[in-house]
């Protein structure tokens, strides 16, 4: 429902033509959709600009193909994270034209032709080659969102030269994520160099006391450069979803 | 360095007026200044957009009174936050016209005089009461780098319609820092409500198992609702500053 | 044993008719049976209103049959939580009529027929629809202990509206249930709404710094509404049956 | 503004007696009050059955005396928790027959003059003599609330018997709070000992591996006795308000 | 070598029949034997009354089996704990009438006959039926090292009747081993009940907050109660070589 | 109460000279006194050869002083530990021969004359001299309890010939307690070379990742050398109590 | 690249035989390759005496295959760390004399044939049996990099003997590694017997509290011994190359 | 004892001018002198290459005073760390020549007049102005083993041509100590640029959730940058002490 239709809702109650119970009945119908065991938030579109994102992880695949087809059936951009193969599969049944990202467990339908007009580049950075899977959930996210993205992959700080050669992609970027296992110090390095706002991204690589990404959360959250904000351990999406909000205001 | 006197250095340097030497070291000059205990990095302004922010915290009163003269000497606006009174009196001695605000702990000078043209609202809001000196940390940083603020205060979760009532403040801002101790859940119902970034903040206010901002921490970290990202607990600078860049993107 | 055949046994004492000795066998006897490798606990039924339930977890298939037959065979109702298929398979041979809700990893026998009269409504709430498993442990608990039982599904507070909009279901309850992982924000918006206990159940969804339902418990502990109280996490089982004590006070 | 009041007011909005605008200007007045730095939410009394209660720590006197007498000036019991002499002393000077419990660090006023009718008694009982300060909270917390309160202090596990001997105490309750620290385990038993709803308690008593109380509250989460639920550490207020709600169910 | 052939060898060393080299190496060769990949330390049972002990978790079945083999050739009793069934085998293929109980993860070989003479009881105690194959370490152990057993199994807290009942067994018992997980509470009742030594052994009983046996570690070692002295989580083998040292002094 | 007086009270009873409800209320008396904020345990010393001993830390002087005097009365041996200067000065003032050990924090009353008979030595070991104060606690509760004590201090890992040159005080032991920080690594190394039983105690020495003593407890839980039990972090008291409890069986 | 090349090189732009351009991009191309996936850094040799080795966990093994041919093709020493055998499998395709050590989960290619001249002996010892693979990964790396190397294995302070006995291979070493897992005592006694570096490995054997390595950890980086720093649980590789360069100033 | 004084003993012992016995207490007497409170360990100078180095914290100053004198008195080289100002005044009144760095709350006397021949230069880096005090204690360890010294303070990460300006010092430095707080990201970039041992120190340098030097210690275990090795938390001494022994090898 876009706001015109909204109000001219209004307007039809205010002359009575609908009844106050039929303006909320209406309204409420529009807002989400309960399939008993969800409760779809179609409403999320208006309010956040972009539906219902579905996070598959410790969902079955039914249900996973329930949801989705309600996005899907609305013409919304339909994105599923954290999919397994048997969560495509299901999905694959019922909207013929999803597509399955196997590497970076992603499924998607509806996708934009092309990025939207008068977007920023978001430039997304990982340290190491690892840390792809979770770089390319980003890329896909900020994608579907209609935003231009570049990569450039493999250059942390052991090689601080592979970055700095670089550098003039960081110029160009307009928002940065950067994804980061292990002592999760590139954010800081690009931090230092740049004045658009960086997004951390901590991954789960690496091994003993990197306790799964929990080194590297903590390093980015302590950052010694400024402007640096952080998502949670492998949160690809949320960096992809948070770096085109900043690339709209 | 204007960029513009960096272009009539190397025309100087093409035409062979000044040595290959004689450059790098003017650059290298530019770009820090060392006190034997602080590399003052003066190249900052020109990268980040905002010169060098002193953290008073673990330094002795000399040395923050000694780095802040030779920010303010530039005409730099100065920004030194965790200042104690004591921190204060010591460069009090040397900028006669610094300002300290002691319930954020933040010191001042050459502050801008008005918000700068064409920039967004920013739009802070916290959970309660306690969050208020972290907040304001975050208010007077943004406000420092030129941006026009908001505030929405003690508008917590346990009283959902405090904050719902004044959903077109929400809907005014084009950033929100949201500041909250505790469960920390506020930025996650904010998040839902905006398409809009959201910067979460955890403060250390609490008891027991809040253990020092670490539970508000986690749960903005784990936050369900998309657009969000986090800065350290009770890190009011990097929200604001963080907040800054995004509404200059 | 009722209060009224102790009673009577006690009187026979007096009158001489049974020994002491035979009286103190007798009471012990009722009291517990010792299987060698449990104890199973009789006398419990009487002190807490209901008899042993069963955690299968790290028992043997077979130490969970012969338990749950000894429990069955008095005719109590019988509660058997975290079973697998193949803890079900032991059970069901020794008990026909022994019913498994898979998705719950629940066995029941013995099941009441309807709610007892003059109970409240407990009512089950969850974030999202990963959280169901522990909501419906939760909500057989419920059911089997004689509670009259409603729910509202994936109402998190990522859109809130989802739970506004039902609020008068939560008026309507007694007690209330809120299920939620990743950040655990729902309690805390329910517990302001309300003025009747609120059991919060952590749950383990959410991947990264969630760390298996730590943070939502976390959050939970802290939260900043009045009348929260906290089960372990995904302990469906604990919540209902809390749930229905307070039920029944 | 009583539910009758509410009534009287819609009609009057039916009339046209009041236009839309008022009513909802009316209705958000008496919702919440607007200090600055607080909005005091004098709408709880009517949701949560009782006014917001401060908490003191981490707020300025000054703070914690402006809300002070905003509530008392509505006529509704006060109650202000951890609270320090400072923050006595602020409140007094402006509200004259204010009462301090040291002890327990509670500030109150407009207490009530006696329980309400029909209410079960809510016992509160501690492991060691170094939990009587959060008891007394819980006490206090509990009275306040019209709940006619028994203690039973000092009688931990290391000695069982002291508990033991006073079962009729625990018999007779309706809602049983435990306090305790170190290993936290007079819960457990006292929760396979009744058929009511136990709170929980975890107290910072202890040193070493108690972990402030960290150890307490860990032991009471997993709890094997069925029916307990848990609070934050040294949450008197929490456990004393839930099992408030829970006598009145 | 008993101490009555280290005389008599030293005696030879002071007539000249061997030399100070032959002294030494014949000492050495006594004291441990290497097998490239392990260090045997025969010395160990004069040192510590008992042959070296095999921890088969991390060690591939060959390695376990070729240690077995040098101690049970020297006929000593051979003791190996958290052995898989892939161990045993291994283990069989070269010890004829080595033993496996399965459900405790133990070989054995060379066990005693019977108790040795003059020993008092170990008393081992669970909590609840999954904690039975740590128990059962425990009692192989001290077995092993010629002490007499008694069970008491499934007396947790949560039906303190369970324990208390058989108060007799308590008192009997010279040393007593206290196996449980989940809260760990139990050695704090027993402890407070008798006046020999207790030791706690946390096992991973649980789930959720337990987190693995931490939980019941950490409350064993803030016990109330006086006398108790702690093992690793799960470490049935150390509780009950503990226990043996101590029915000895 | 003596077990001879108890078997004459139950005589009088069969008799008939005293009723039952009197035989309970003698017993319950015994057993323990209510001083409102405590409980005191007078039953202790005869279930567990020792009566209840004082933890001062967060009791008052004044309860302190109370409990002790009751303690006191009864001509038992009087123990308090972890007290300040100020717990002392209000004992003294109602027990004048009270004893302070302000290097330990300990108070006694009517300390043993001499080691009780036919006692083994239990020696006290530290890593280094910063332990010294949890070894003493240990050693006065040890001597308390009527054991003869033996020291040797300041014998760490890293010159492991200042404990190996002493090697004759280790076998001479009876009990062996172990008083380390830091790594922790002591009670390794010394329960290698004895067949006693070994009590390790982890102390608050060090600093950085030694986390307040949780470093040195971990070690010593996972120590590799069979027969080694610990206690709580500085808990010196717990292991002169449960050494003496071993010295005794 | 040599440095001889690299002096050529310039010496032939200050003729104009090449542009500026030209040299930019001839150095940029000699340092490193992209890939797509990974940016392979053929400077490292040069920067830090060994070229890039290849952590294969979390690449997929084409990944590994493409990486390790190109540093192959160069000639350099190829050293793959935590290989499994497909990721083995990928490599044996495009390398023919790959060797796989799959104890160690090691893949090398060029080896060197013996160890470099005027080099000292790095001696690599183990607590235990389980310790071996992390060991053995220290010594292929080490050897790879052209150390002589000595072993000795299974020396554990639970029998010191084992390890005191053979303290000529201590005096004889010049970098040491210590490999422990369970409470990693076993650096700090080294550590108190040598003068040269030693370099302490944790484990991640052992169970219970020993937290995968933590505890090991722990204790090493609390050493009471001088002179041992410490690498990540199971780094072997990371103690291997370290030795290295210490055995290299 | 020199080597040379150890020969001349054993060759009397063989012509039996002196007694086993003699010869035995001549050596012990050399190793340790017992103080009571502390064992002093003169040996270590030879076994360590330096005398026993005082570690103040926790011990009073009576204590230190005593120890320092006693190894004063030998003309060993005296060096006591994080000692106050108190330690100094009781060190002082023993030890005329004593000197104190306050900064560093370092005590040194008998300092070497300048660094012993033909050892390489240590560098020690700073990551910032706050990291001071530890990098102070490492350097005045390394200049009391004999090391030549330099310097390179506040160059961290955020500005990173600070470091890269001066790469030269870093080329010329045989062993490199980097000292960071915060995200401790600044070893990483080091020891990617250069083939020489880097010591990491991590400091408690930040707020939040550096947790006192938690997160910089778990990245720089993390580091991806190969030949970094780690010490404790603020350990300056031991990352001095370290270096001396690599720059000897």
């Amino acid at each position: 429902m876009t706001k015109e239709e909204l109000k001219q809702l209004l307007q039809k109650y205010k002359r009575g033509t609908i009844s106050e119970q039929q303006i909320i009945e209406k309204f409420s119908a529009l807002q989400f959709e309960s399939l008993g065991f969800a409760t779809v938030d179609h409403h999320r579109q208006w309010r956040k600009g972009f539906p219902e994102v579905i996070l598959c992880e410790r969902k079955t695949p039914q249900q996973v193909a329930e949801i989705a087809s309600r996005i899907y059936k609305r013409g919304q951009p339909l994105l599923a994270t954290r999919a397994s193969v048997a969560h495509f599969n299901a999905v694959k049944r019922r909207i013929r034209n999803a597509h399955y990202y196997e590497f970076a467990g992603v499924i998607t339908a509806n996708e934009p032709k092309s990025p939207s007009p008068n977007r920023g580049v978001i430039l997304i950075v990982t340290a190491g080659t690892s840390d792809l899977p979770v770089a390319e959930e980003a890329a896909i996210t900020a994608r579907m969102m209609g935003n231009p993205i570049e990569k450039m992959y493999d250059v942390g700080v052991a090689g601080i030269h592979r970055l700095l050669s670089q550098s003039e992609k960081l110029i160009r970027a307009n928002v940065i994520i950067v994804v980061a296992g292990m002592e999760g110090a590139l954010p800081s390095v690009v931090g230092g160099l740049v004045d658009v706002p960086v997004i951390a991204v901590p991954t789960s690589v690496g091994y003993g006391a990197s306790f799964q990404g929990i080194t590297a959360l903590l390093a980015m959250l302590n950052s010694c450069a400024s402007g640096i904000t952080v998502v949670n351990i492998d949160n690809g999406f949320g960096a992809g979803f948070a770096a085109s909000l900043m690339n709209r205001t």
